[in-house]
């Protein structure tokens, strides 16, 4: 597969170029991005679901939905009450591009938009490749994926700025170590933020709200990249 | 990304040669073998570490353990009483390839092996490309994960011939349907059996010893390709 290498290079800066577009086009219009990875199922489309239903009368948020597959997650987002929702559905593709969101972003109506979320495809590698332009990656778990993933899948791990180990209600019904998995974490990357929270009940959810109010205010300040 | 197209189907071809290469080797042995796929932490080594425990005595396994980074599976299945295992990692790459198995197959004594078990990157997406040379794939997914998700990833439902379904002692924490996931695989291939197991209490995997039991006496009378 030697021979694959310098077309993935070519495509690759093709992406970095299209993703600094995007960032110049977000920045300018004083909006946060968020690209939020992880595994199949690990709680990103909850987690969106959760946060329009509580924060969709103080912030302005713009959603994508990317998918496989179906427009699923979309409906859910609108269903939770979210204005601004495009699925992105890659065909079969196994992550998002800056390709991909910036024709997104294209079809989206972004005045007065405090905050964009782009829910990337469930998957743990491919999409820690990709630069779409956002301020910060957030990389989701779940209590019942086992604590060794982001020793397993360190590349996604190192280039978020933020984890949120979802689903502790489920905590004791495995081996899952809430202090074991961070440490594992920290020990790729020792400038991630955590939050521990439950989207089914709720539990920890302020902080993640209270950090998606500061970054916003934040943004506004000072206009710049947020890290 | 046309640009890449022509390389990808290059790549494939080989890849394709390659799995045709080790199907045949593997058949000559009347070895069983089974690729399993599934999301990061579904709980595919800890499905072959009950395997182990159980069927050890009975029929004679070689496991092979991919892993974008650490022999943690590898070394699980060692301790589980695994006799002939090999980890596969993959440095970074999001999924398993025909040349990466025959490199790893040449390591191992296959003499008398009954069943070949290749437990493929954590990972719902790219691994549905690639044939490995197996009998068959068979897909995890755990109950915590949705049961939308063979609607979301049909490729890699369409090209499996089993269905595991895992984490069963854990319905009703979550709004997963057994019957709804099930019609939705269904839905993409009809022809998927299907497993409601639970590794941790044990649950259900009386029937998955046995379908692994009349595969390796099938592989035996016939010396075909078992479908």
């Amino acid at each position: 597969m030697n021979d694959k290498i310098p077309i993935e290079k070519k495509v690759l800066s093709e992406n970095d170029r299209l993703a600094a577009e995007i960032r110049d086009r977000l920045t300018k219009k004083l909006i946060v991005s968020l690209n939020l990875v992880s595994s199949p199922g690990s709680g990103k489309t909850s987690l969106l679901e959760r946060t329009l239903e509580t924060l969709n009368s103080r912030l302005n948020m713009a959603l994508i939905a990317g998918d496989v597959q179906t427009e699923n997650d979309a409906m859910r987002l609108i269903r939770a009450g979210g204005k601004i929702v495009r699925p992105l559905i890659t065909g079969g593709a196994c992550h998002l591009d800056a390709k991909m969101v910036t024709r997104t972003l294209d079809e989206l109506d972004l005045t007065d938009v405090d905050i964009l979320f782009i829910e990337n495809v469930g998957n743990l590698v491919c999409p820690s490749s990709y630069d779409l332009g956002e301020d910060m990656k957030v990389v989701l778990i779940s209590t019942t994926e086992g604590d060794d993933k982001p020793l397993k899948y360190p590349a996604m791990f190192r280039r978020s700025s933020a984890l949120i180990i979802n689903k502790i209600d489920l905590l004791g019904l495995s081996d899952f170590d809430l202090d074991r998995v961070k440490k594992n974490a920290w020990s790729i990357n020792a400038g991630l933020k955590t939050f521990e929270i439950s989207c089914r009940t709720g539990a920890g959810l302020e902080a993640w709200y209270n950090w998606l109010t500061h970054l916003v205010a934040q943004k506004k300040e000072t206009g710049a990249k947020i890290r």
